[in-house]
């Protein structure tokens, strides 16, 4: 707490944010935008109509205002403050959507519904939404650098505290903010920063998620109105980080703004379960590749593995779909019997299915010295007496071998078959035109069901 | 973080809560909950025209849903969320409004508005308004004491993180929630606490005193709504007391419930400004009682004090209306020129006011010891040599004196006819009145200026 912070933290991110979005952004950055917005309405189609949104829609609704928003993969609209929240709730409920490894942050989420819902109020380019969307998750995950480890391991939900911040910055961005406004906006954000992990596995957790993304539109909006806040938001005595982290780290936020780019380090996720399953799942389809239906008869499984996957994902025996989300056993054995690692394969009914059920048992996790949690040795062994080995050396979805934006189409149209009937083809058009657009509020309406064939 | 805490904080709370409403409160706390409507009412008239309230309102009205619901002091109509908003900030806006003096909290404004909002949507009953008001605010009182001393010392804005709880349980008990369901209304009001010192000073504060409203009001609709949340919001392990306090005390929220109210520890504060100031104040008002005009004569004024009045209020010199609040040489110079120590003694025209500067050289403070903050003695000197003395003992909205209904009356009187005209008596008859109501809903329409007349 009394670890003196360098002389104007939050001055200098400001500063970098304004003159930042007046020129073009590296394009490997551009590219990282335009893969989150895609991902982002992907996994907002499959948490769409999960609970926590339904209910949260069923129950704001009549506070609503005028319904000029759209909603992800919904055919209701709202007023943009609440289509903000529910779309940023929709895209995490599940935790299928992305991860910042350094911080475990979910960062798109929250900032790129912000602006598909501030672009539904004012016309903006696709080019102005990637510089604010890359802007807004580089400002959420600076700052959770700055926090971490403590922040989230003290309970905070990082993904929401930080979140809001990210928002902000993005909208401030569409706003043009100057610095004094935007470090206004980053001090009322400040003001709304909540989010406790005591509620992750709950539909409490998405209220969290849902105000950050709210919270951070609300904060650039009354920024940009006038309204006043700290000079140091984030670094200040009473501020954000020293209150919410031990020790928090200055120079996370202020050094190689610009050159480093934490939005790089952002990860999709191929698959709805804890990043440590990625290779298991990935050596089980190699398994079946090879061996094809034949693999379900394998009598032992053995998983050789970092010692991580064993601390968090040694479960044999699990009840429910989310447990099963951390269970290595339970993903062999649904992705077996069903060959695919999607949402179906981690549903409660998939943790109750008797052929996966007959296969767990036969699943052990073996601790081996690895570089990372992205590889794992998979050795089967069938009734004949012959082995499989398969060696996956880094998993899809981690940083050696992340999902490319085609594999994160192909999510997309995953999600979207399984959902329903969506007009996917048109959306991903629009999308990786994006940079073209003179106004994306084309977007959100093709992320709806065709009419009549919500599933 | 480590200390084991008892089974059950959450759930036993939740089981006096929904056990208490079935019974008569105990008068004391039902003419506590009936005072603190208004002195809420009072402060928000007074904070209603609030650059942080008007931006506010000017930002998120073209969000708003159905304007069916009421903002004090003004006019316009809004969906009850954003009114619930609006309302708690105006009334907390000016830190006029009360003191819950073990935690520093200001526990009314947020329950009472949220409730007020509440109650145009669904119809409330005065006995069933107070019975709501007291167990919220006893629950805002009770999870900060708590957290307390660390939590706010740490940089929480605890009115506004602990306050999202209170007004949770308010309207929470309002829909009759069992215990589960008001189990989580705690958890989602626990998603969605925020609130940080380093905002106070700045508009910005208010956006957090708003968002614990209109958050508590929402946690206990998500709640009726079947929205779930961990089973042990408050002290599970990553939940709101063991992140946001060091060590936290469980005992200070399970202990003595029913027996032991700490909305009896909640003081209506008679001056805007820092609470150690009221005895200067009283003491000066008496010195006007006793010399009339020539008080402003005197040539020197000392104030002997309790050594706290010296450390936070000992500043000959202050600049502005704000810093004003918690100067005792200002507050004596304004007093003595305008005879009352309201909100124009602490504007920053009366900082600037040249017969204010001329006599505010003349006051000095000097340490004495004294059993607490609520008395001083003054000694003026006059210019022909005589000598006036004044003791007080037990000044003016302080545990030893609480400002009585009577005076919370006068307060609203006074600080109605500073705004405009208003339908100040009625008004009062009303929430007298307000016990055998069987429709709260007629109350904030009398808070309204009549027609045309707003200053």
């Amino acid at each position: 707490m009394d670890a003196a912070p360098p002389i104007g933290v939050s001055e200098r991110l400001c500063a970098f944010l304004v003159e930042a979005r007046e020129r073009a952004l590296p394009e490997e950055v551009r590219a990282a935008a335009r893969t989150s917005i895609l991902n982002v309405i992907a996994t907002g189609i499959a948490g769409c109509t999960d609970p926590a949104v339904a209910i949260s829609l069923q129950t704001m609704a009549p506070f609503s205002g005028t319904p000029t928003a759209h909603l992800i993969g919904r055919p209701e609209k709202v007023d943009p403050m609440l289509a903000a929240f529910l779309n940023a709730a929709a895209s995490n409920v599940h935790d299928f959507d992305d991860t910042h490894l350094r911080t475990i942050i979910h960062p798109a989420g929250i900032v790129v519904t912000a602006v598909l819902a501030f672009a539904e109020t004012r016309k903006v380019s696709g080019e102005d939404a990637l510089t604010a969307i890359a802007l807004g998750m580089e400002t959420t995950c600076r700052i959770g650098n700055a926090v971490s480890p403590g922040h989230y391991g003290r309970g905070w939900h990082i993904t929401a505290t930080c979140g809001v911040f990210g928002a902000a910055v993005a909208i401030g961005t569409l706003l043009k903010l100057d610095e004094g406004k935007m470090c206004a906006a980053l001090g009322i954000a400040s003001a709304q920063s909540c989010g406790l992990v005591e509620t992750l596995g709950f539909m409490a957790k998405s209220i969290g998620v849902g105000s950050a993304a709210r919270g951070g539109l609300t904060a650039a909006l009354l920024a940009e109105a006038g309204l006043d806040g700290p000079k140091k938001p984030l670094e200040g005595p009473r501020g954000f980080l020293q209150v919410t982290a031990d020790a928090p780290v200055f120079g996370e936020i202020t050094d190689g703004l610009g050159e480093r780019w934490e939005v790089l380090g952002n990860y999709h996720k191929p698959y709805p379960c804890g990043i440590v399953l990625n290779a298991v799942i990935d050596a089980t389809l190699e398994l079946i590749t090879r061996r094809g239906e034949a693999s379900r008869e394998a009598t032992k499984i053995t998983i050789f593995g970092h010692p991580l996957l064993l601390q968090r994902a040694d479960r044999p025996s699990v009840a429910t779909g989310r447990e099963a989300q951390v269970s290595a056993q339970h993903a062999v054995a649904t992705v077996l019997v069903s060959g695919a690692g999607g949402l179906d394969a981690f549903s409660d009914a998939a943790v109750a299915d008797p052929a996966v059920l007959a296969l767990r048992p036969r699943v052990t996790l073996v601790e081996e010295a690895r570089e990372g949690i992205d590889g794992v040795r998979l050795v089967a062994v069938f009734p004949d007496g012959s082995e499989e080995t398969v060696v996956i050396e880094h998993a899809l979805g981690t940083t050696h071998r992340p999902m490319s934006h085609g594999e994160v189409e192909d999510k997309l149209r995953a999600i979207a078959a399984r959902a329903g009937r969506y007009p996917v083809e048109e959306l991903i058009a629009a999308l990786n035109a994006i940079a073209d657009s003179p106004d994306i509020a084309n977007i959100l309406p093709l992320t709806l069901p065709l009419e009549g064939t919500h599933a």
